[in-house]
């Protein structure tokens, strides 16, 4: 099988590149990849580190390294691309047919943060944050009325991290509520959940994923049972059917596209850009 | 000022798209963007309706729309590129040279997820999730000697959303624990943490800063004061210094940038790919 390196390169965090770089690289299934990112490469002198390093790679590897990049300045792109690497930048390629559609030169400008929407950004994130924190796993009689969202499901299914992943990516204030065996006997929401119809989101998840999962966490419990699991999963599914709120299946799903879906689907309005 | 729709499209969540697009359209001070992200364009009826929208977009503007995309299906990009907009899909600029590089075909497939290392991030992001929301603020006595990385500095300095960063994006296991002026008066880090020295990273902020973020969360309180603010960071970055443990400056750093900064200098092992 074939081994290569891949840097995913940039200026600033590297997080986008790594995303795209990653995305590409799993379209070639006869490639066994070894990826790197590096981050923060914001000088000629960083930048020519970063060459020295490729070029290493390269000659250890006897295949040479690919680079995917992120690179707002021009004189960075360019010094990386003196490397023997392919050398793929996503600013260069894609700057120049912006700037003809435009009709202005871009400013090629290295993390056009800290400006009045980026401390609008990290407020609304911060605060969101500690909003799911605060109002996870249906904690205390906070009010929940001013959340954006509220999950439900059984206990395990994934509502946290979801919660999270909306905070963290989109500023949104969700809350979350488990469904627990005593909603189920009354087959009716739980009381402080009534008055929120419009905003609540479900999750669901296959019963042997959840026994998996609450396995872990209590081995051996009648909470992880298959037949309990198989139980909540139904009865859950059933409750949420019978009030008309709709669910996803988390089974299979990463937290990014439970995340995604839900704000789309339920038309949150994103405070973070 | 010139006012352009750009339309961020994917077959997955989009997440990639918008940040490179946003990262890219962040290069044009003289055009006012309206950013729209469309995610899970998976079937070609969903393009023929994201292509509708687009022109429509267009005309409503009066200039035609930007579409920055990733599509791993050639079919589902070349029915949005007959859309009117300016069309850069990362997928088909980038695979082109790819593929000549390793010498094979690329699978263009869309989302190669659901297959073991994925479901091996799943459990890797969420146990780092709730590890750091169990070991969040030095909650209880639990051990944290299991952390790969314990951050520290005064309260409300931004360790908590690090944390869940961190988790979040590369399934490392943190903890945070803050300086208190208990600390402060013996000059000695808490007795938990002494034996974990090599694994400790400060968190620091501009005492301006954090009076705002104090003042907004307890507004008038002694803990909010600027003199205290003042007090307690000047003693937290003093304690760091002696005990020779590193820390970061946060007042103007996104929680990409802390998280990011932190795992390539502890030299933290991502969990996550």
């Amino acid at each position: 099988m074939q081994k290569r390196t891949a840097f995913f390169v940039s200026d600033r965090t590297g997080i986008t590149a790594e995303m795209l770089g990653h995305s590409l690289l799993t379209q070639f299934d006869g490639v066994r990849f070894n990826e790197v990112t590096l981050p923060f490469v914001d000088s000629l002198e960083k930048a020519r580190e970063v060459v020295e390093r490729i070029n290493h790679q390269g000659t250890a590897d006897g295949a040479r390294p690919l680079v995917i990049s992120t690179l707002a300045r021009t004189e960075i792109a360019q010094a990386i691309g003196q490397s023997s690497a392919l050398f793929l930048d996503c600013f260069e390629i894609f700057i120049s047919p912006l700037e003809r559609e435009l009709g202005i030169r871009s400013s090629h400008a290295i993390g056009r943060t800290h400006n009045v929407s980026d401390f609008v950004n990290y407020h609304n994130r911060i605060e969101s944050v500690n909003y799911a924190l605060s109002h996870d796993d249906g904690v205390s009689n906070r009010q929940i009325s001013d959340a954006d969202v509220v999950l439900i499901g059984v206990s395990r299914c994934g509502k946290t991290p979801t919660c999270l992943y909306l905070a963290m990516q989109f500023g949104i204030r969700a809350a979350n509520y488990p469904l627990i065996p005593e909603d189920f006997s009354t087959m009716r929401l739980p009381a402080q959940l009534r008055s929120l119809r419009g905003k609540l989101y479900g999750l669901s998840i296959r019963p042997k994923r959840l026994q998996q999962i609450r396995n872990e966490r209590r081995p051996g419990s009648q909470y992880a049972t298959l037949a309990n699991c198989e139980f909540e999963v139904r009865e859950a599914e059933a409750l949420m059917r019978q009030e008309g709120i709709p669910f996803l299946d988390a089974t299979s799903k990463s937290v990014e596209e439970l995340a995604t879906t839900i704000l789309h689907e339920a038309k949150l309005v994103r405070r973070i850009y």
